[in-house]
C-alpha cells in the first residue's frame, strides 16, 4: 500500500520530536516535510533538531531540509506541534487551504466547532467537523487531542462513565518533566522538590473533560455536568504523569464489576484494528504499588493507560491511581490515533 | 536553670537522630544517655552511629557510651524513636517503672487510653493519661505523636474545624525518602520515578485524626466522625511531605476567612511559650508556587506547617497545599514539643 | 536446534535478574532452573522475585520452583550471580561435580587458575581452565567476568594497548546505583549527592586489568605492567557506568589512529558470531556531550561501550570517556558471553 | 563603622542573588544599588528577582528599584555577576568612571593587565592593578575571581604547591546544576543522567592555574608551567562541585606532611582575619566516603574547600577528593573577600 504523505509542525520540540518517531515506523503515514520556525528553515531537519532519544533520527527524515509551517507541504494531512502561541493562526491557515490538521496545541480546543478527540472515548466527535467546515468555509478542518493529564483521565474513567455516570472528580496529578518541554523546568528547580502549580493545567483539567464528555448535536457540543476537581504537580519524572483519583460515580458499583469494565473495556479504535490502537486501552494491575511511572508508562507502546490500587473511597465512592504517557498518549500518539480514525472514517 | 536529663531510645536511626540534634541545643532537657539495640551497646554513640546531618555529632553526646534501652536510665524521661517491632513492649516497661514516654512509635497509638497528641490540636488529651495510669497501675505513662503525615494534616485544618468544621477530606501525600527511614528506600527504586504506595500510611492518616479531634470523656477519646480518604505516595524529596487537599466543610465560609483563620492560629503552645513551639504555627503563602518541600521545609525550625493554593473546590469546598518537616514537626520535634506540654502541665 | 540447559544462582538478585530475562529470549541456552537462598527455596520464582523490570516474568520462568544452589541441578552450566560472601564454595561445589559455572562473583577472580575472561581481550584466558582441572583434579571449571568498571574499561583500551601500548591509565569513575545491587544504595544517600567512595572498587580496578591483559603461560597468568589509578564515585544514574579516563601509550599516535583502532576492532566473539556479541564492540561518537549514561547505555543492547570526547591529555596523552552497561556488559551479559565462548571453543 | 556601599550588577541571576543574600549581613559592606538589565530596570528587587533561597528576600533590597548598570551608581564598589556576553565593556565603563569592580565574570580574566584572585592564593597579584590603571589610564579597576572549578582546585593544591611544588594535574570534575545557572541544565536533561562535557570549562581549568599560579613581574604576570588535564562533567546536585584529582609534585612528599601542609594552611585573608575569610579555608576528612557535596559543601559557610581520600597514586604521585561551593567560594563569596582585601590593602 501507498502511505499517505503527512507533514509535522513544530517538529524539533520536544512533542515534534515525538511525532517524528512514532510516524518513522508508522504503516499508513509517512514523513513527507518538517516545518519548523525561522531559525531552523532551510537547514536539514538532523542538524535542526537537538535530538532527545536514545536511538538515532531516523534516515529518512535526516536529510529533510526544514521548511516555515505554510500551506504548500506536499499531502493533505499535517501534525501541529506549533508552540500554544503561534498554533492558533497557523492551523486555520492550513485547514483553510485544505488540510487536515491533527493538532496536539491548545489554541483551537476550545472552540465551538472543533473537536477534541480521544479516540477510545468521543470518536463520534468527528462528526462535529462538518459543522466547522460550514460555518468557517473551508475546505480542510482541525482536529485537536487533548491536554495530556485529560486524556488518560477521560480514557480511564470512560468504562465507569458508560457503565456507573460519573458525576465528580477529584484528581492530584504528579506530572512528568518532559509535559513541560524540553527546557521547561530548570534541573535546580525540581531537584529534591515538587512544583505544586503548574500555569493553566487545572483549568485545562476541569474544562476538557465536560466537552470530551458531552453530546453532539446538530449546534455543536452540549457539555456534560461533571464536576472536577484538579491539583496539578510537577515531580522528578522523565515520562508519565500519574494521577491519584478519587471519584463519585451516579449509581452504586461493586469492585468487581469497576474492575470488569475497565479491563473489558474496548473502544472504537480497538474495534478498527487503528495502528496506533493498544490492543488494551486500559490496564489493570492488582499489585499494592502499581502503577509507577519509569515501570508502566511504556505499556502498550506509551498508548494504554494503567491503573491501579482501586479500591473504595471514604468521601466519594472509589480511589484509584492513572499511569498515562504523557508525551505518547497524551501528545504525539493521541493525535496520530485521531489521524488515523479520519482515515478510517473516509474523511481525508 | 538545671535542665532535665532525658534519654533517647533508638537513638542511632533517622528518627533518633533527630531528636539527638534537636536535644542537644534544647533549653529544658538534656541528654542523659542514648539507647539502641545489642548491635550498638557500649559504643560510644560517635562511633555507632552513621550521622545523617552535615554538621558534626554534638559534642555532649559524641562520647556517651550507648546503653540498652531498659529502665535504670537516669532522668524520667525519655523519647523514643524505636522501631514498631519493638517499641510496644519496651515503652511499657518504661512507663511501668515510673517514666514519662513521648513516643514517635505507632505501637501504642491505638491503645485506647494512650493519647495521640500534636499539641496545637488536642493537648487537653493529655488528662487521658490519668486513665493510663489507673488502669495499668503505671507511675509513669505513655504519650505519642502521631503519624507524619497526620500531624501536618490536623495541624493545618484545625483553624477550620474550630471555625467552620470539618467534615470530610481527600488527602494526596507526596511523602519524601527521610519518613521511610535512613535505608527505608532504594535509589533505584524512586528514581525517575514516583512509588503509589507506603504500606500502613493511608490507614494511619484515615484514624488517627477521629482520634486526635475526638472528645476526651471520663472513659476515654469518643471519636471524632470526620471522614479521610488518603492518597500516599513516596517521591524523590528528602525532607518535607506535601498534601493536595481538599477539604469540606460543615459551615459555608470565605476566602478571606479560610485565609484568616489559618494565619491568626494560635495553641496552647504558643501561649505557653514552649521552647519548641513556633510563632506561627501555620504559614500561609500566596504565591502561585507555594509550598514547595525544598523552599518550605525548615520554615519555624521544621515546626510550622506551610499552607499555600487556597482556593475553592468544585468537589468539596477548598482546595489546598499543606506542607510540613516530616522528621520535625512530623516525628523528633513533635514528640519534644508534647514532652515540653507534659512538664508545663506539671505531669513530669 | 535443541537448546542447551542451564541454571542461574542467585537468581532472585539484581544480577540474577538480568540473567534470566536475557537467557529468556537466548538462542543457545534455555533457564532448566532458578536457584536462590533458603528464604525462596520451593517458590514459584514468579513468587520469589521482586521483579525490577518494565515488561513481565518471562513465562517460561515464572513458574519454576526456586532450588537451592546445589550440584543435581538439570544441565552442566550453571551462570552465578551469587553474592560474594557464599559465591566462593558453592561454585567450587559446582565446578567439582563437574559443571562449568560462568560467574559474576568476585570469590575466585584472583585465584591463580581461575580466568577474567573480557570476552572480546582475553578468550585466549580460557586455556586457563585446563590447569585449574588438573591442579584441583575437577572435572567442570571456573570462568569469572570481571568487575563491571573493569570490563569497559579493558574492552575500550584494548584496540589502544594492541596496536600502541597502554602504560597507564587514571580513571574516575561515575557509577551508577544498580552496581550496588537493588537496595545498594538509599535513596536518601544519593538525592542531591555523589558519593566519593565505593568499597572495594579502586583495588578491583586497578588489579583485574593487569591479569586480565596478562600473558598466559603453561604456569599461569604473567601480569602486565600497567599502572592503573582509580577514583570511583556513585552517581545517582540507574544504570550506565561513565569512566573519565586520562591514559598513557607506549607508542606515539595520531587521533585518526585512535579512533580507527577504536571504531574498527573487532574480537573473537564478533569473529564467530556470538549470539550476544554487539556487532561493534565499541561505539565511537563525535558529539561533544556524548557518551551520556541514560542515552548511551543501551546501545548494541547494552554489551557494546560507547567511547566519546578523545582528545589529547596534556598530562598523559589521551582523555576520552567510556560508557559502558555495568548490568549488562558489566555484569550477565559478559557472563552469559564468556560462556558462549566456552560453547564455541568446544569446552561445554 | 558606617558600612561602605556597594552596588550589584546583574543582581537578578543565580550568582547575583547570592552576592545579595551574602552582602545583606556583611559587617563592612551594605547593598546601596541593585542593577540588571532593561527588563527589570525601575521594578523593586523584590518583585523582578525569581528568588532562589528558602529565607526572603533581605528587607533592605526588597523596596530598592533596579538600577541599570551605568555609572554614577552611589559608592564606588561594584560586584558584577554580569553575564559574559555584556560584562566585558560594562565593567570596563565602571573601572574608567573610577568605581573598583570586583568581578564574576569571565571577560577580563584573561587580559594581561587584570589579576585573577583567589585571595588565599595570590593575594599579591593585586599588585597587577597599578599596571592595569597606568596602561589603561583609569582611576578605578578591576580584579576577577577564578572560574568556580579553578577556585576551589588552586585553593586546596596551593599549600603542596608551596612546600612540595605542583608539576602536573589531573582533574576530573563532577559540577553542580547552579554552575549553570538557574535555566542552565533541563531537568530532563540531567535526571537519570550524567553530562561529559560543559563549554568552555575544561579550557578555563587549564588556563587559570597557570595566571594564578604565575609571577607577578614589572611587566605583568609570568605565567606558571603546570600542566592540567581536565575532564569537566554536569551532575545532579544542587551545589558544590567535586573534584577528582591526581597530582604530580615536584618533590617526594609523605602522607603525613600532605595532610599537615593542608590543614596547617592559612593564607593572607586569615592573617587579616576578612570578614569573609572562613577560619580553615582547607579542612581535611578522614572518613572514606567524605567530602560529599551534600553533607560538605556548607563548612565554613561555604567558604572552605573540603578535601578527603587523600592517598597516593599509581600513577602521578597523590590523588585526593575536593569539594568547594561553587556559588560561595567559586563565585559571590570569592569575589566579596577578593573586594575585602582591596580594602585591607587601602586600595579603595
Amino acid at each position: 500500500m501507498e502511505r499517505i504523505p503527512v507533514a509535522v509542525l513544530g517538529a524539533t520540540g520536544m512533542v515534534g520530536q515525538w511525532f517524528v518517531r512514532l510516524l518513522s515506523r508508522h504503516p499508513w503515514f509517512e514523513i513527507a516535510a518538517v516545518a519548523a520556525s525561522e531559525r531552523s528553515a532551510g537547514v536539514p531537519y538532523g542538524e535542526a533538531v537537538r535530538w532527545i532519544f536514545p536511538e538515532g533520527i531516523p534516515e529518512a527524515v535526516r536529510e529533510l531540509p526544514v521548511v516555515l509551517p505554510r500551506p504548500g507541504i506536499p499531502g493533505k494531512l499535517v501534525f501541529s506541534a506549533l508552540p500554544a502561541e503561534v498554533a492558533g493562526p497557523v492551523e486555520e491557515e492550513f485547514a483553510r487551504s485544505g488540510y487536515i490538521v491533527s493538532s496536539n496545541a491548545r489554541s483551537h480546543r476550545y472552540d465551538p466547532d472543533v473537536p477534541i478527540i480521544v479516540a477510545e472515548v468521543n470518536p463520534d466527535h468527528l462528526g462535529l467537523v462538518e459543522l466547522q467546515r460550514r460555518k468557517r468555509g473551508w475546505e480542510g478542518f482541525i482536529v485537536t487531542g487533548s491536554n495530556c493529564s485529560t486524556a488518560q483521565l477521560v480514557l480511564a474513567l470512560e468504562p465507569l462513565r458508560r457503565r456507573f455516570g460519573v458525576e465528580a472528580v477529584v484528581v492530584v496529578t504528579m506530572q512528568a518533566l518532559s509535559g513541560a518541554g524540553f527546557s521547561g523546568v530548570p534541573g535546580v528547580a525540581i531537584l529534591d522538590n515538587v512544583l505544586p502549580h503548574i500555569p493553566g493545567e487545572e483549568e485545562k483539567l476541569a474544562r476538557e473533560p465536560r466537552k470530551i464528555w458531552g453530546r453532539l448535536t446538530s449546534e455543536g457540543i452540549e457539555e456534560a455536568g461533571v464536576r472536577i476537581s484538579a491539583h496539578c504537580h510537577r515531580v522528578a519524572t522523565r515520562d508519565g504523569h500519574l494521577e491519584a483519583v478519587s471519584v463519585k460515580l451516579s449509581r452504586r458499583a461493586e469492585l468487581g464489576e469497576v474492575v470488569e469494565a475497565l479491563e473489558g473495556f474496548r473502544g472504537l479504535p480497538q474495534e478498527l484494528g487503528l495502528p496506533s490502537a493498544p490492543e488494551r486501552p486500559i490496564v489493570v494491575r492488582r499489585e499494592p504499588d502499581r502503577p509507577q511511572p519509569r515501570l508502566d508508562r511504556d505499556v502498550g507502546g506509551g498508548m494504554s493507560v494503567v491503573v491501579g490500587r482501586i479500591r473504595p473511597c471514604p468521601v466519594l465512592d472509589w480511589r484509584l491511581e492513572i499511569l498515562g504517557h504523557n508525551t505518547v498518549r497524551g501528545a504525539a500518539g493521541g493525535a496520530i490515533l485521531n489521524a488515523e480514525l479520519v482515515v478510517a472514517k473516509g474523511l481525508l
